[in-house]
């Protein structure tokens, strides 16, 4: 049997898994493809640097090329990272049909639609498991688990730097600086934590998540994005208090068609399913018209479990080559992207407020819901004990964002209302 | 476009769901596959009998080789049940080169070896993703998520109506019985309940994911099957008091190619997240080498989630028919069957005996577990209220399962104890 050659863009973290999972799981993958999968060159930056792992040196390179133009590879398993530079690589091998497996979440949420049709027109694969939650299957399990349903809600913890943040200070008590201080010694965040904590990691995975899940062409710039930096340990104690838990979620939803992408910090009642993933696990919570609530969980990062979807790929890949059925993939996207507008987006929320402590200030505080048609689960009134103000926590039936955004509005002009101190939208 | 023509073997509660499927999402369907999905012929009982959803009575037969041998049909969708005669349609319509969808897991489990072989002579896909946790795309999962790693250990809930029941009686702290009068009135239990109680349900369904976790032909003999039947309001009172949900488990370990499958109520830590399971949901856990812990939740049962599994198969087999590469799947069970001894199996256990109330109790009972080398984790002693004698809790260390039953068996030969109430095997 001829062995199926793979060219290995990156050595890192991810790419050290993959030739650790290749090489000790040769037997099992030959057995369910019918050939060998030889790793046959690896892109290096640096071939004299010491490695984790064993790789003799004739296979590494420190150009690029060698890989996307060698007659001998069927396969590149990207696992490099960035983005223009790495894109140049992708479309070059394609052009030479070439497969491609990557891990690349920056790249697929960027240039996707442009990535796959190149892929088609030269009949190409192009998988990207390992982009979205690590070692969860949740890419083939929306195109294929789900081919039948109509899903409606997808939320998902896919970032684990913030979610490890959220639960730490969740279950400590602890600031938002001192915990982040911490993720960072721990290596579970970088030294500039900006993409996760800002939540522009978690749009990207969500950007491809929903475009899967709603078959429409959904870009980054569609994704209203709010990171986690604000969230302070009292909006946990509050949230923990009301048996809420805060989490970083991305959502996206569909009604009539209509779609809207999100992530943002959110109120997340315990007894649903999401609520418990704690620490650096990921989680994806599916909603379908016919199957109903779903809820898919794992590692989301990590040399190991990425490696596994990458691999899982490389084997779905060497399993079409079997077949000559490469790059019919099909039916990906197909549906028009139509955005909801704010009015039609619509949730419960929670607001903290700080108010002036006097006669008449509840009685102003509603009224503004009321006028934007705003109707109220739950409103509480105490005293704050560090000042001369008065705390009101509400949480608000379903309300459109836009009505909700016009009671924000209207409190800036009351001068009762000395600060909004937090809005969130709540789940579960 | 050819339009595909399904036969469906029974209109129950599953086999309405498919046709509500096929027909409310047929646009999303064709989008997908490139062409229309037909139900062409529906096999019921009895034609005249007045049904949930209008299907035209020229599409209805009561003869089943109008389907078997129909040569305009493409495929068949089998979810009318039982086994024998199943068996022999399915078998007939394999020969004549139709490919087959079933939700059936008995058949599966007994079957499944010689149904795949036979679908494998003629070319045939045959698909069965609802046969297990309904609505949750397990068994692709397995195949394709998880194609890349070496699966250690699967832990199902994979009854609903077992579910219900521990979630009711840990909730409630209701008893057995009651519950299970409950789950019947509301039609979570059939009127003879045992095949869900006792196990078995359960046992064929870890028959059917433990052949594609570990990739060898498990039988439905080789599972270790134990029920609810014996779980007491007690025992589920002491497990939460130990921090433990009781959960009725089905469990498949490989160790060294060494294998082992078994049902059996479990006691489950409560930070584990199948404990927080509840009612009538399904969960897979999933323990692969490299990927690390995973698990899939969902609907197991219900007359859309389980459809939405059996649609999704159907357009699998369809975008194979597309590509010509139906009867292909490689690779499904390739290693040899090992299963382990009972020397082999090893756990953590709970035992919950009622003893003499008198001095050197403790110590000879401690004794027997040292004699056969299980080491205790905890072992508590408290005078039982309503007797004369003293109940011990223990929780060992890990042990062998031929172990435990030694020391059980030591247990009957000495008169200090009077019973031993309970044992279980504890996970988390």
């Amino acid at each position: 049997m001829k062995p199926v050659k793979v060219g290995l863009l990156g050595l890192g973290t991810v790419g050290t898994g993959v030739v650790r999972i290749v090489e000790g799981h040769q037997e099992d993958l030959q057995s369910q493809v019918g050939s060998p999968i030889v790793i046959e060159k690896v892109l290096v930056q640096n071939k004299s640097k010491t490695r984790a792992i064993n790789v003799s040196s004739d296979k590494l390179t420190e150009d690029p090329w060698e890989i996307v133009n060698n007659p001998e590879i069927d396969v590149i398993v990207e696992v490099m990272g960035g983005i223009e530079t790495t894109k140049s690589y992708i479309l070059e091998a394609l052009s030479r049909g070439k497969h491609i497996v990557t891990a690349n979440k920056d790249l697929m949420a960027l240039h996707g639609p442009e990535i796959l049709a190149k892929a088609q027109q030269h009949g190409c694969d192009v998988l990207y498991e390992a982009s979205v939650a690590g070692g969860i299957p949740i890419i083939r399990t929306l195109i294929e688990g789900f081919s039948s349903d109509r899903i409606t809600k997808i939320m998902g913890i896919v970032n684990g730097t913030t979610n490890y943040i959220l639960t730490k200070m969740s279950q400590e008590g602890a600031d938002y600086a001192d915990v982040l201080k911490e993720a960072q010694a721990l290596g579970y965040a970088e030294a500039d934590p900006t993409s996760d904590v800002e939540g522009l990691d978690a749009a990207r995975k969500m950007t491809i998540l929903s475009t899967l899940g709603f078959r429409a062409n959904i870009a980054l710039d569609d994704v209203d994005v709010k990171g986690i930096s604000s969230v302070s340990r009292e909006d946990i104690a509050y949230a923990k208090r009301l048996g809420y838990e805060v989490k970083l979620l991305g959502i996206a939803e569909r009604q009539d068609d209509y779609m809207s992408v999100s992530v943002q910090p959110t109120m997340v009642k315990k007894t649903h399913p999401i609520a418990s993933v704690n620490g650096v696990f990921n989680a994806v919570y599916v909603y379908g018209e016919a199957v109903g609530e779903t809820m898919f969980y794992g590692p989301g990062a990590g040399e190991l479990p990425t490696a596994t979807s990458v691999v899982a790929d490389l084997v779905a890949v060497v399993k079409n080559l079997k077949l000559g059925v490469n790059g019919k993939q099909l039916g990906l996207t197909y549906k028009a992207k139509k955005l909801k507008t704010d009015e039609q987006i619509a949730s419960k929320y929670y607001l903290l407020l700080h108010v002036d402590d006097r006669a008449g200030v509840l009685a102003r505080i509603t009224q503004a819901f009321a006028e934007y048609e705003v109707s109220l689960e739950s409103v509480v009134q105490q005293p704050n004990p560090n000042h001369s103000e008065a705390e009101i926590i509400i949480i608000t039936h379903d309300a459109s964002k836009a009505s909700v955004n016009k009671v924000l509005a209207a409190f800036e002009s009351m001068d009762v209302v000395k600060s909004v101190k937090s809005v969130y939208r709540v789940e579960g």
